[in-house]
């Protein structure tokens, strides 16, 4: 299996093409960026941790018969993943009140609520990722209502086995951003990457934050707190 | 029945008690604003004839079996109606593209969709009534999933019922704006009313707007479409 083209270079990732039609090479690039590519930054390693961290949960999640895209961590970089027609929809999981919708709805940053929140948004940077419904989803011919629908059952499917996963390393999953993608045989599956760039996770005990808000809020010791989440679960029983 | 203080004063109506606690005493004003209060205006008789499609509506919507808060017109500017609890939520309908999401989703004003869309948005002017979901209503504690389905399921036969009244005076309802409360014994009624001023109304052979967008965008003649969206409902078969 060879790598051709890239076809593809987002804020985090470059993806390649292979002279397999059906299976792409996702390459993890230091890069950081927030508040939709207004602040930007290098973070060494960040790359080749994201990497292992998505490795190692994509692992966990097809124990749990939830199917991604993921194939195979095939060096530091470098991730083997089933090409999928990308849906252009962010679906944002919250467990704990964080981040852009604390401001927005006025709610209380950490606060825990009894019902999980299901955020759906369009991935389109002009227009600043904005939240919208199933509704305009459809409108906008980006999914099916039943499309939709697998998308949502998957999702809360993902919820329940991360948050089982980050317990169990004493993390707290506050939140968390995926992308799903269709296979030429029109199956709905999980895509992107997951990793401390696309989830709030919080140690349990000590409230420290171990993901990319270290680098939105200037906390410092971004890295030290990827590799802390890594050597986590890493170290899992 | 003894029109007792003022309890609430909206941008368009006031809102008495009376000496039934069950019943309140709508009066509507003139005035209208636009832009969340930005754009302020008196518009001559606004008041009285929105009283008017709003009985007429609500006398439409009763004869569909849809029950709402309205019980009769007392005169000119006064409305007597059912005492709720209201949901600080509005429900936007959209059959046609137009208005704010039309720039925020970069859709093109005026196509016509396959599907409806609906839409929950917080109603709180500081915040500038944002868009939410289901999901955000429950855990601001703004009502149950149970609620929202009752709601959800009115709204959709409130839309057919307004569909076929204005279809059958050449009016194409583009979208409408409506508003929800709990009587004493927790039933979810339709609530606030029904009117140009909460509704897009497009004459459907000239395309000629007859809403208060023709506020919003100085097209002039506003108390004219007004009068004939009122006329053109008292006339018809």
């Amino acid at each position: 299996m060879q790598q051709l083209d890239l076809f593809y270079e987002g804020k985090a990732k470059k993806i390649y093409h292979t002279d397999d039609p059906d299976l792409i090479i996702i390459h993890f690039k230091d890069d950081a960026s927030a508040f939709n590519g207004i602040k930007k930054a290098r973070i060494k390693n960040k790359g080749i941790i994201n990497n292992e961290i998505s490795e190692i949960i994509f692992q966990e999640l097809a124990k749990e018969n939830i199917s991604s895209h993921f194939i195979k961590r095939l060096n530091d970089r470098d991730m083997l993943a089933k090409k999928l027609d990308i849906i252009p929809l962010e679906i944002v999981v919250r467990n704990v009140i964080s981040g852009s919708m604390a401001k927005r709805l006025n709610l209380k940053e950490g606060e825990v609520i009894n019902n999980t929140i299901y955020e759906l948004c369009l991935k389109n940077d002009k227009l600043g990722d904005p939240l919208l419904n199933r509704h305009h989803a459809v409108a906008l011919h980006l999914a099916t209502y039943e499309d939709l629908d697998k998308m949502m059952e998957e999702t809360i499917k993902i919820n329940q086995a991360l948050k089982k996963l980050f317990d169990s390393v004493n993390i707290t999953l506050v939140d968390f951003k995926i992308e799903f993608g269709k296979d030429k045989d029109g199956n709905i599956i999980l895509a992107d990457e997951i990793s401390p760039d696309s989830c709030r996770l919080w140690d349990k005990t000590t409230k420290e934050i171990l993901d990319k808000d270290r680098f939105r809020r200037d906390l410092g010791d971004v890295i030290q707190a990827y590799q802390q989440v890594l050597e986590r679960l890493k170290n899992r029983k």
